[in-house]
């Protein structure tokens, strides 16, 4: 990515949301960490696929996170600033996330 | 989960797959510490949407993989075997995945 | 559905829009009846899943038009209002999208 | 689709599943239907979204439950051949799939 095209969020994310956020960032890397030595004990299939499903689950989760944080403000503020484009860029957004 | 119940896969895993896997692992790992890090500097939420999009679809392609290996090995052998269970299990598994 | 909670889009949708979307509308009633036929020739189950994997995208599609519109006037109309709920609307109408 | 290239089950579904599917078809034409009356009557988009997403749903169940006909009929078939393909095959189905 651009360096130059960082962006940054106007208005500071809540300081208890931002510690929500990261402990589930970090079980989320335990977790796979976890499937890592399931491949070293080879252990079965339908285990590794259930584990997947459930750090499938816990990224969708984090990601409606982020949204919803980003609806209630970055998106609020710019539809006050009668901004044309935001809502496409939303639609985007949600297209992407599964 | 009850230790007692691990299950194992019967035939190993190819090496070369499990590298691959793992390294897969490794890189969402860096991605998922890339989102801890643009939660530091206050980056913008379309941006953290989008790099939890892109983990979605790594771990997504992951899930593939295993499903594959999956169908390929384990299945194949239960249906041979006359498995009347394993079908249902594949099903469950698939309806779990993203 | 309760009769009496029915709620109407406030600025009526633009006529083109409906035709367009009535037009995907019809294209998928002829795709599942091409389902039932296909039921009734004994179709291979493989040939089927593509059908139906067909119309879960042209439904997809018509979601995301259909939450485009929404999102450009009711949720901007109520934003500029200050209505406090209708971003927890949104998220709702989106988790329930495939 | 090219006429030559229709391919038929093997062996033939069961009638009361065909019925079975066959109900779940009328029903979503039925949905669908009912989704363009709303347009007619300019009904709230809120609305119209949670009737694409029931019938998104109705049309996952009907794909689960073509699927699982599938696996434990034809894949099953073909595996006790010695189909080398068939897997790929399924996870192609599978990936299209919502």
């Amino acid at each position: 990515m651009n360096e130059l095209k960082k962006q940054y969020k106007h208005k500071p994310r809540d300081e208890k949301e931002v510690r929500n956020m990261k402990s589930r960032l970090h079980r989320m890397v335990g977790q796979l960490n976890g499937i890592e030595k399931m491949l070293d004990e080879g252990r079965y299939c339908g285990d590794i696929l259930i584990q997947i499903s459930a750090i499938e689950s816990a990224l969708q989760a984090l990601g409606y996170m982020v949204l919803q944080d980003h609806l209630e403000t970055c998106v609020r503020e710019k539809v006050k600033e009668d901004d044309e484009e935001v809502m496409k860029e939303v639609l985007t957004l949600i297209r992407k996330l599964k």
